[in-house]
């Protein structure tokens, strides 16, 4: 067994740490996210430390300037991170005592890991779910977009995999819309409920110094400060209420990409999905794939065990912290970074989607699917709903057995010898146009109020 | 292979229904408790019929009687449930229909069992919700009432269950206040976003009768009528919504529990939990087990199960509804009633707790608890905060190697040896009390830190 | 706060139990499955308990006909349950002293209620698998049949969904037989692996009576004793075992079953269901769904959160027995009855499956299915299969413009144009049939080879 | 939108591919885990195909020398991977004809990237559980040690974290090396199930060339070659099968982790863990923490999530090849390199443990923990079992009022108050040594026993 030192902690410490112990809970390369953040907050609790007279003016400017010049190496790459000093934290307080000093020395004040780490990984957050908030909003709209642009394109509407009754293309694409502005707002309230800073609370008790942690909130674009130490540094509800978010979003985008697939397939082709979002095959020559959807879908699991981690992880637990919190990162940037991509991803294949308005028109006839129209043709003439429901059951048998494609080429005859008070104006409710269109009150699939709805969600968005 | 009639769907069906399928998909038990929600709703749906004038006054009287009564029946016991009518919905047009004849056969008019069922879930739902937010403030209450009695009970503030800084009882109670407040708002939020109506939805499209959404949604108590017919059907958000904060409710929960235990053991020996809440053993006549916390801890692993399962039901379904949806009312409903019994058995627990003071203190009073204290005083003479650090780990290694217990213990001279800066009021921040008092900044530990946030969440509340 | 005797323990509780609490954790209901196995696990230990000397014969035989009588009021439905008593073993124990006397007293002597249920669930979990194990052998055989009948089949072969090759559907079938043998090694080795008898391990150290667990484990049937007390009463890895078989097996049934509603709607129209296993709309009269499939494919969720529950309950419990193990017997319990029921009723489901061949055959000739068998022709001609490969993409490319549906359609000159190599002879690997035929390997599609792996497949089964 | 070229697949595509679509789908560090496996695969596919007279030796000797020098140019880390190339396969193929021309564009004849990448993933997974198997005797063998060395130790048996009944530190120890011995069985059975080769299935089929899929079977160390081609590329339970063993293992380590956390508290104080394999505070001087476990056991999480994440992912995916796989690697190789990780680090710690047998002794004193000893006494003496249970209950809670710590403590007389059959010889059986050492049958916690079952595994492990 490899040793390496073991001196950053303490004097305590005779044996050196296992090598092979370090690798395992070595995690540099998945917290390098953090290290702007960090940088950032450590600025505040600096501006704080000298607020509070901790820090003097000098030692204070040392400290900005020192961390000024380390997030500069960061971005351009310059910087040497040492897998021996565990994490990111002691990355840039090591660097920092290099570049300035003493002073170095006196950042951690009033401070520990455990509310440093909180403060990073808030932030970090934060700024991936607004991201996350825009990039949902360009989806909605191009989803919206799609639906205005096939507002009247007619396709079978399903339920159970089965043709129930015509819709509108343009009725199912805002349907996704509707499902999206959902979780911009769950988005939304995941972001606000983590906006509390966590620095102050010290290792979980708070600490003797005169410190202002409102101050820090304010500066750091916090909504207020911990209201309990112990809770500060304990806390990871934010990872499960992310992951949460993050595992309906994935869902709602795997069951669009379910239809996607369906509907690329020749026994449907309703779409062709846009050469940029598919693939090939290595032996088939004469494939077309629609990767992209595939792939969310199986990410969309990935979402779910992300999910599942986060709250497993936290389960019985005693307070205040444990090195079972460091897993909590994982899932965490996992689900953040497969979501912003599979939302992004699937807005700009949106545009290229080409959407076969025969094909599903032709689908949409067929399955009898006015039946429901016609049993509702039979209420308005005085049958009770059952009766009628009944009564055309048993139009829709005998139309199979006749061979008969659609309810509209069966004689009027034929459909009297079940229901004789069906008159010649029955036609009209036959056809899938004249299905979708009496479907006009507020939320229904006419054309007329997919515009509505189209209408009503982009002013919503604004 | 047994068969049953297969006549409530049509005449389609020509073959029974095989009895092992109906036993399969039979759900029954389960939905008893969505029957009065269903009347409700079906109550408001034949106001609505009747103001669009599909239903005459007399029928709409009768349906509204004939519910009644039901309901009634329901209430009482006396209702007769038939498995053989498959659901909730149809037991209760069946028994409507025999009740009052062909007004029955007109209930289902412009609706679906697809925005039936969401109706219902919904209102079920947003009942327990209100309910669990009730209890989840009796639980909030009553960690305050636990804090301000222990608001300068001593206790050791654990990392890693190793002594870390002591803290009050009170503090560490005021924790799960924080946690569970955030719960409280999870919670709400659950609730605002699913207390929308699905019914005029129909199967999917909408439909083609003048109904009036907005009527049924405001009579019923929801914030507004659905927007999208095709999401109003196929929306299962909420349950995975409710899943989640569910989880998360337990995973506190299970925290406090494992933390129970803990305190309960005789190792620790902090607290007694009241008789009420304990079990013994049928071969150990000794033991007196904190079965309770135990059991929550438990019922928190089902809780994530049933998260994953909500995720992983809706994941890749095509529009519009599928059988699949049957299976979101198990862990629905699983969730919703174990978390209420939980959150609420445990506030009944709280206030037999018996807090052991002196066995807290005394062993706050180990494992150098108050090193950080040390550090801080010699950082205040002077030293940055690393240097301080050190000296202090060498302090204590000292302590430790000579069998000083506490640093209280060891002789000035013996400290001064590691750090010359040490004077004889050291004494006083190597206290426990001292410890935690000057923690007083908002969010500390100090026991007037804990009086003041136990007056901000009763007021939160209120 | 009501509360009810607690007097089962001991007197050293002077407070009586909750009664929300001992509604929390009461769960007779879902403990009745192991009633009958409690009592066969008491009879074999009252043998074990005479043949030591522990008792004597009278009480034994005592002992034995009181139980049986108790296991015959439980078959009769006779027994009184009561929910006060807590637990199955307390009802069994306390009616065996009613009807017994003293002896009924002795019975628990050298146990303890750990490695009672621990056995009882044991016993069980074994009589469960067994059963299943018959359902999936029936199961196989179900697909067997179908894949003999329809062998020669031809259907399009798909990967993403897209036409990729013809197959039949005779070996479609036959994978998913080679999955469910797979299940039934899974099953089969979970049960031997949870065949070992706890019984003698009593609450969790052994005990110091004169025991003999091998005599209790050979007359329960178990392969063998436990070897370490704490593990006898600790263990649950059984139930994750079960619940990841069960998870596996439902993951199979949920992929034939979405392939059962893919080939059930009308855009693929492949096979059609027995009514016995569809379900109809109460709004839309034309509505026949394969509400089997579906269901199935929902309880498959129910399944993976069984799974993540029964993992997530056993994370980090400390030895030997804790309440939180009641916990396992839902997760459990709700898999082996979800999975037996969906196996049983998917093998009725599938002799009602007529499958309409001659659609099938024509979606093959869709989507250039027998451009692989183009390219390997030009493979064999001389060309390295990557440019052959390429070669026959311009001609689908040139296929796909010029409106040539397949290839065999295309004139033998267009196609000479791209891959001067090709002769007349290429028609005869253009076929669907051709293309089958010659995959004619051990494992490949050919209709010859179907009927080999079914009667390979047959003879494992034997 | 940026693009990138998309000429890998076929003329077929006239858009460039998506560049952010490409970043979406890369995995190609995920994949480089599979190269070495992939040339391994080449290499005989190479030589199947030179038997079967599609390759000429000439072309087979110069793949043989290309794929050796690529697989030398990756050992070496010379191999320049391109991103553009998507995957492991394209990027070798493309490196092959490079380096030898025309050869090597017909090393994918006869094959798919289906049948490759399953092939590939088998051979890897196949190699790691070998390893994940030593690793795993290693740790049953570092626990017998362990139970050896401490065979006699007295420690507090717990159930419900109350101090039951006496146990032996040996015992306790040998309860894990059960439970890892029933893993490794685990991780054998996964193994052989995964040991098929599915070289041959090609795209889903089979394929038209004369192959030998047993040659290639046997050639790279398989039990057999696939029987079904469609199962054959679309099987992924292996992943499953693994991810459930991985986190049963996990969950038996974070059992192991909490005891240690327990164990480690100032409160139990029962063991040090070497300093290797601890960490300090960045604030508090004095701590040293118990990381490793505290890790173990949050890892334990992360495997139950990639158990949901992999069952999810095939849970309704329709026949054969869907990109969702993709997704099945990332939990396959992060399970099984964290659960190799996790083994091998525990089994490292544990001969670092130094166990305080003192503080063990005296707390296995406290609670009252021979009650039992003392029931079973009067057992012997003629009471049935429940009173006796009955009487000693008196008996402790009298010891409670009085003051008395340990039952030994009690006066005779005392004791005869509540069981006039209680004599002089009770002592014996009221110390923890006489209770542990008569608890000397099969599995038993006597030291004789622990003895007897180190010898027994020993012998199994061999």
């Amino acid at each position: 067994m490899a040793t390496a030192s073991n001196a950053t902690w303490s004097p305590l410490f005779k044996e050196a740490v296992s090598t092979d112990f370090r690798d395992f809970h070595e995690c540099l390369d998945q917290d390098k996210r953090l290290a702007l953040h960090d940088i950032a907050g450590s600025k505040v609790h600096a501006r704080m430390l000298a607020r509070a007279g901790v820090l003097t003016p000098l030692e204070h400017d040392a400290i900005q300037n020192g961390l000024d010049t380390i997030a500069e190496e960061m971005r351009s790459g310059a910087f040497q991170w040492k897998k021996e000093l565990e994490d990111v934290h002691m990355n840039v307080e090591s660097r920092l005592t290099t570049l300035i000093g003493e002073a170095g020395k006196k950042l951690h004040t009033a401070r520990s890991r455990n509310d440093q780490v909180a403060t990073d990984i808030r932030l970090y957050a934060r700024t991936e779910l607004d991201a996350l908030g825009d990039e949902l909003k360009a989806l909605i709209l191009a989803f919206i977009d799609l639906a205005e642009r096939h507002a009247d394109a007619i396709m079978p509407g399903f339920t159970h995999l089965q043709v129930a009754q015509p819709v509108t293309f343009g009725h199912h694409m805002m349907a996704y819309a509707e499902m999206f502005l959902r979780d911009l707002e769950r988005v939304g309230q995941a972001r606000e409920r983590l906006n509390v800073s966590p620095l102050g609370a010290a290792a979980l008790a708070g600490t003797s110094y005169p410190i202002d942690p409102d101050f820090s909130a304010r500066e750091l674009g916090f909504s207020r400060a911990f209201r309990n130490s112990l809770d500060a540094v304990s806390d990871r509800d934010y990872v499960v209420d992310i992951c949460a978010a993050g595992a309906i979003i994935m869902g709602h985008l795997s069951r669009f990409a379910e239809e996607v697939i369906l509907w690329c397939t020749p026994m449907f082709d309703f779409i062709e999905v846009g050469d940029q979002f598919c693939t090939g095959s290595s032996i088939m020559p004469q494939k077309r794939n629609p990767d992209l959807a595939e792939l969310i879908r199986g990410k969309a699991a990935r979402a779910i065990g992300n999910l599942a981690t986060s709250a497993a992880l936290m389960k019985s637990q005693p307070l205040a912290f444990n090195k079972d919190q460091q897993e909590s990162k994982p899932p965490l940037t996992d689900t953040l970074e497969n979501v912003r991509g599979a939302v992004a991803v699937t807005a700009q294949m949106l545009p290229t989607i080409k959407v076969r308005t025969e094909r599903m028109r032709a689908a949409a006839e067929q399955g009898y699917s006015t039946a429901t129209d016609l049993a509702d043709y039979l209420v308005r003439a005085g049958l009770p709903f059952r009766d009628a429901h009944h009564a055309v059951a048993a139009i829709v048998a005998a139309a199979r057995d006749r061979g008969y494609a659609t309810l509209s080429e069966m004689p009027l005859a034929a459909l009297q010898a079940f229901a004789p008070v069906i008159s010649d104006n029955v036609k009209d409710v036959l056809t899938t146009e004249g299905s979708v269109a009496c479907r006009s009150h507020r939320g229904g699939t006419a054309p007329c109020q997919v515009r509505r709805a189209a209408d009503e969600l982009r002013t919503l968005l604004e």
